[in-house]
């Protein structure tokens, strides 16, 4: 790496406010609270986004943010409707389940086939047209999410090239307490649509021994899930406007949607209130950057990256302006400093490494690879520079997408220190020449 | 401690046959998988119990098990029906919950209150009069089991003493998925009764936050639990008849029946196959203890401890002969050795501490203290002396009572060690001379 340009004496002082006023006096916990006690879960199209979308904006309206406004994106409208999954051969017993995003529905009577386990594509593979009329469980062990998702995302379409009447997967987590997550997927247009679902993997377990057996256990699965048409959604924008360059542009967000289940605590409101917070906290302290920092709450992550996409659609005209984009997106943990694009200069990793050592004091001083996000993604695509708030994620995945996903799981601790951790990145990339 | 008076050289040569045999060619993973899997959960009066008795008793006779028999017991019949819990004010949200073993139904419209929440009796009656007309909220931090469930147990006529007409509890757990657990609860005669429920430590916190807010949280619970007369059901018995003093009985047990939600795995399918599996293993090493080692498979532990009262009433004239008793109801983790009741003589604790020595090599050697059971404790009660498997406990009540207790939840290699640890004590306690 090259040495490092920027010089961090000057931002001591602004740091050492900072990080003293988010771990002493910040409001991210109790608007949290708001968020996922009184509005909760936030799914696509649902009126619950939408309430989300005009507090935040009356909030950081009341906030004295700059420039703060909803931009209109058109969002998928996916519903659940009733779903239930049951063990009818050799034994009744009903089986928790979650449909997947953006499955299709059963008919009105389920399905009712043998199910049919392979524990990755490989073995779906040998089987081949062994699995027509059948339901396939993908029961594959929880690895790590990118390798595991696999089988959530693409499984369906994957059964159904051999004829398979549905899909199962293992729910994507290392542990679970009768637990299923659900998650998007993706249907490949060459093949026929089969409803799909996520089981627990106490149920999964229990299909792969009775398959093991010889016992061709047979479940009924009903799914009433569907597409209502697009429906009217929005990013919100606020802004701490630059005091020399406003027109430069640092973003950092993260998700206002979530699934339709649990209160959409960490996955993704907690970094929404983050990041708002580390723009409020600033102002308040009378720390105005160079650049502007724009907070960016995109809509529809989890079942379309509508918001990401919109964004980037939104602002094409700015985008040589915008130096920098951060995502917040893998839960409120102990954070631990950014992840950074690959694809950034090495004079960039090596000033942001010294920006790092900021944050030493609260070990959130690691700026680590492969950084990114899919809200920032289309920026990046276009070659705007990327990074992630990395944090602690050993347990992220084991609430990620499920009924447990609630504000009890967030220590105020972390989510202080998130604030602090993003509000001393961004206040000093704003401010300084990265390159 | 006196010196103990057994001397165990003579019993390393056996101990070591149990130990190797329980370790690698074990029967009772597949029997506990046929059991969880094709029987299921076994709540009193259910069909799921009676076909377990008659599967038990038909197996342990062709592994040709001595005096294989059924006891009659009559048991309480308690079906908890649909039940449901929703917060109505200030939204609205389906919570998870489980109504608690034994309490009374709603009326058909359910019950829509105000919720009160205490975190202790203190609290309670503190508030006193003011809960008339309230549901009260237990929301006790889990410290240990004995002390955190006295509000399952008692909270519901502890609360109905001053009006309130439901009682809900935060489920007797550490950690929670939004995962209820059920548990017996007991009325009080003296107050009136109301229904109660376990709701998770999700909705717990929830509505704690809402009450501190001074939200008010109303929620309606609904609930059709009720009593059907009460139905046939039996101990099961089997014995390894003893070569010299058949008469005299070291007894071995867990409880067959289990709650009605997940598979009663650990709790307490896992150690019924294991003291029998004991016995079948000694029986097929050709061990035969100079006394008997009678097995019981005690029905209705969970919500009326009629098997253990019925086998003391069905063997009140053999009292005397009873040498030991050993409950096994902890769950099936990693054995750690026995929990010796306080009533044991110096010299039976002396001696338990010197055979625990053959089980040091499975680190299953420790003698400690506070032992006995609910299904032995009236046996112990009329002076026989008793002990407890002890395991470690560690993540016992984080499936405790749930739909997560499951067989994936038992290791294979658990299962054994709890084999040989039952099987080495009760060879050898029903060998030697204790006192």
């Amino acid at each position: 790496m090259p040495s490092p340009t920027v010089k961090i004496d000057a931002y001591r002082a602004p740091a050492g406010r900072i990080i003293g006023a988010a771990l002493t006096y910040n409001k991210a916990y109790e608007r949290l609270a708001y968020l996922t006690d009184r509005i909760g879960n936030r799914l696509s199209g649902s009126a619950n986004l939408e309430r989300a979308i005009a507090w935040a904006v009356a909030e950081m309206t009341k906030d004295g943010l700059d420039n703060v406004h909803p931009e209109k994106v058109m969002v998928p409208h996916w519903v659940r409707g009733d779903e239930s999954l049951e063990l009818v051969t050799p034994v009744s017993l009903k089986l928790s389940m979650l449909g997947l995003g953006n499955s299709i529905a059963t008919p009105a009577a389920g399905i009712t086939s043998e199910v049919v386990v392979v524990q990755d594509f490989a073995e779906l593979d040998a089987l081949g047209e062994r699995v027509r009329g059948k339901i396939v469980l993908y029961n594959a062990p929880f690895t790590n999410y990118g390798a595991t998702v696999q089988y959530r995302l693409n499984g369906a379409s994957r059964a159904a090239r051999y004829g398979a009447v549905a899909a199962l997967v293992r729910s994507i987590t290392p542990v679970s307490l009768q637990t299923p997550h659900t998650g998007a997927m993706n249907y490949d247009p060459q093949q026929p649509k089969i409803p799909t679902a996520a089981i627990t993997l106490e149920a999964a377990d229990l299909l792969q021994r009775l398959y093991d057996k010889g016992e061709h256990p047979v479940v009924r699965l009903k799914m009433e899930a569907k597409f209502l048409p697009d429906a009217e959604s929005a990013n919100v924008v606020a802004e701490l406007k630059g005091s020399e360059r406003p027109d430069e542009i640092v973003v950092i967000g993260g998700h206002l949607d979530s699934w339709d289940v649990g209160q959409g605590a960490h996955d993704d409101g907690g970094s929404c209130i983050a990041v708002w917070e580390a723009i409020r906290l600033l102002k308040e302290l009378g720390l105005r950057p160079r650049r502007t920092i724009r907070v960016v709450l995109f809509t529809n992550e989890e079942n379309g990256t509508r918001g990401g996409n919109g964004y980037l659609d939104a602002h094409r005209n700015e985008l040589a302006k915008h130096v920098f984009a951060i995502e917040s997106d893998s839960g409120i943990y102990r954070p631990e400093g950014l992840a950074l694009a690959e694809t950034a200069p090495p004079l960039v990793r090596s000033n942001l490494t010294e920006i790092a050592k900021l944050l030493s004091g609260i070990r959130a001083d690691a700026i680590s690879e492969n950084g990114g996000g899919a809200d920032i993604g289309p920026l990046m695509r276009e070659g705007v520079v990327g990074a992630n708030l990395e944090v602690d994620g050993s347990h992220y995945f084991d609430i990620h997408h499920t009924q447990a996903d609630t504000l009890d799981k967030i220590s105020p601790r972390d989510l202080s220190a998130c604030v602090a951790t993003l509000a001393v990145f961004a206040y000093t990339i704003a401010d300084v020449d990265l390159r």
